[in-house]
């Protein structure tokens, strides 16, 4: 058996401002294994040790459907650029907080200085290196500042009349959003999959990581077959 | 506010030998408001009174999505020829009883002698009636005749050595079948607001509304809205 | 018969720096009608007169997916803040210009004197009104003058040696991107109808009677059932 | 480059009575190409060898989404059970052949003597074997005189006046359907990775591989991309 720390309050944060919480779910290792027998016509009420074979058989054989009888629902918060990546994922379901009629938010994700980095390699096997502290504490100064002055335009715009929605084209894709997300196991695996992965973006990397935990948590065999899978989604 | 009678056992029994069973939902009337008014970043924990104008407001402008933070797993068993037109039901998830390994079931519909029925008007424009006693009777027991033929044959070429895979294909689609079923509100509305309605089949419009009492039973408030807005789903 | 003027280039300019281009289609109005038909196994070779009614019930009586059987492959830019809303149209398929390791665009959205509004009105119900000459002139000069030092911060930041995919931070949602979206006659539908709308947004709405000219070029009796059908999507 | 034979008449004739057609296709690799390069704002008129690789690339590394851009129409006549694996892929379109209202075919699928097999081995690793040649000629001549008998009640039941929705249960699932599919390229690799594969089932391999044949005749290079990555679907 796998054991799983449990995530106190259902919230995981994630970045200077951001977050992952776990709103409810509808999710356990049985749905897979009764989603998978149904094809037998026997149902269980319990996990038995031939049902974790039967969930790594099915994670590897690509058997994917009996793992979307579940649910998760999440409240997120983070940069909308991480948002961007997040939305391509299309099997769920997003509802997102809105700019045009209700007022910007002004907070913005400044990297901790360990997370600035430049760019190493040549196209299609880039790498990335933290830069020096004083190129780290410039960058983060840079960002701010240029963050300050597109609330202030954005302010000074609404406040001289302009409708919001046309004022937030000022915003930066820095600025935090947030957002529901609800999604069932197989596709939270496959966003997981790509998103908690060597080559995706630190920032998007750090949220998945947060969601995968929440998934360890509710379905740990499953977790564990998908980790033994090589975290490949079935 | 909506008075919803509960279903004993959560199952609801639907023609011959089949059935509607609610395995689990992750379902309230609160979802969809906290779902929509994400875009103001307010959350609530329970419902108030203007919450249910929210509801109405977004089924009627089709503001569909807030309606999709919510899941139901049912337990269906039916005939094939409503499975058929089921699983056309593309957003949702299933898992089918398989014949390929499993032995066939030996159980098929018949129409209780009031839902045996002939086929009035025109082509685009079919209504259907009742027909006398005698026929009823009659059709059932041809019905039942042929369905012990066919399933002797099924008997007989696996009996033999044929594979199950091969000897399924004589069994008729009035063969009873079962499978797991999750849908959110949304698709779960469009799936009512198309089966449970006057020109679907008789057959799978019982169905369908056993999956729309177990909507009401657990979403109350979405369900009226659904209701009012003469069951199109948003 | 519908008569539909053709688009020149099949590009339609959008915006201040935007564009639709039709880059290919799979879509004529026979496709519906032989979709809807093999019900029947009936197929033909050119629309006939009785075709037009089919597709018009088809439309009016919401059988959708003869609407499927069609591409449309179309080639887009526009601002971040209009491609937002358009992704979350998740039935059909995108790529988008990325800004990981791409330069960042130096184009930016400023909308023409005449489209500078102001919002009026109370939530639920806002309405928008053209601003003064004026502020309408301040407005675009302040958007400019952001747009150039956001861009600036972003040249500095990456001439220093900062990640491309962590300099676009400062980036603001004004900026221009691109990408192909692939997508069916039904799907397209569906977003024609929310997008060129009263309630949608100004800039996305442009785009969205760009992508209806082409519907309507390339599927003229679909669309005219479309528009009798108060524009609603089957 | 691969060489590609061409199909005649974009038809390949199936089992005992059934076919694949292609009719029609927006279609080729270069299509997956520009997907992927508007990325890089560099789109192309015709394949250059470096493409080839990129193509091999983006297969490889799951780069999914840039073979969407594309779509294959097929009209397709199948045996029930098959089509009722078919219809599980849900990311495409369906329009199938309807017995609601029209008369049911009385074409149903007999397999050649050679196909007849028996399930050996244990569950979770069944095989397949050939059946010696009486027991095949056996089978065959059960299967037709079920299905003779079958259709007889079907056509006495609707005789006398039962509606033919109702008659329709006595049909087996052997009988011949039709459908139009309207599938994008990573939905057909999907498809065929799981279809035209070693443990599904004989008769929608075949199918499968008839798929796959128009596949490789309208997308070669991504085709051999496809083989190269072991059938596996980006």
């Amino acid at each position: 058996m796998t054991v799983t720390e449990v995530v106190p309050d259902n919230t995981i944060e994630v970045l200077d401002h951001g977050f992952v919480r776990l709103d409810d779910a509808m999710a356990d290792d049985l749905s897979v294994v009764n989603g998978a027998r149904v094809s037998f016509a026997r149902r269980k009420t319990e996990m038995e040790e031939a049902d974790e074979g039967l969930i790594r058989f099915l994670m590897r054989d690509r058997h994917g459907s009996p793992f979307e009888h579940n649910a998760f629902r999440f409240h997120i918060r983070c940069p909308i650029f991480v948002a961007r990546e997040w939305f391509r994922h299309r099997i769920g379901s997003f509802n997102e907080f809105s700019m045009r009629y209700a007022k910007a938010t002004d907070e913005f994700y400044v990297p901790a200085a360990e997370d600035v980095r430049t760019q190493v390699g040549k196209p299609g096997a880039y790498s990335f290196e933290r830069v020096d502290a004083d190129l780290a504490e410039e960058a983060r100064t840079e960002l701010e500042a240029l963050y300050e002055e597109a609330y202030a335009t954005y302010a000074r715009l609404v406040e001289k009349g302009v409708a919001r929605e046309l004022a937030r084209s000022v915003i930066p894709v820095g600025a935090y959003t947030q957002f529901y997300w609800t999604v069932n196991a197989r596709a939270l695996m496959n966003f997981v999959s790509l998103r908690n992965a060597e080559f995706a973006q630190l920032e998007i990397r750090r949220y998945a990581e947060a969601v995968e935990r929440f998934f360890a948590q509710e379905m740990p065999v499953t977790h564990a077959a998908f980790v033994a899978n090589d975290r490949t989604a079935p």
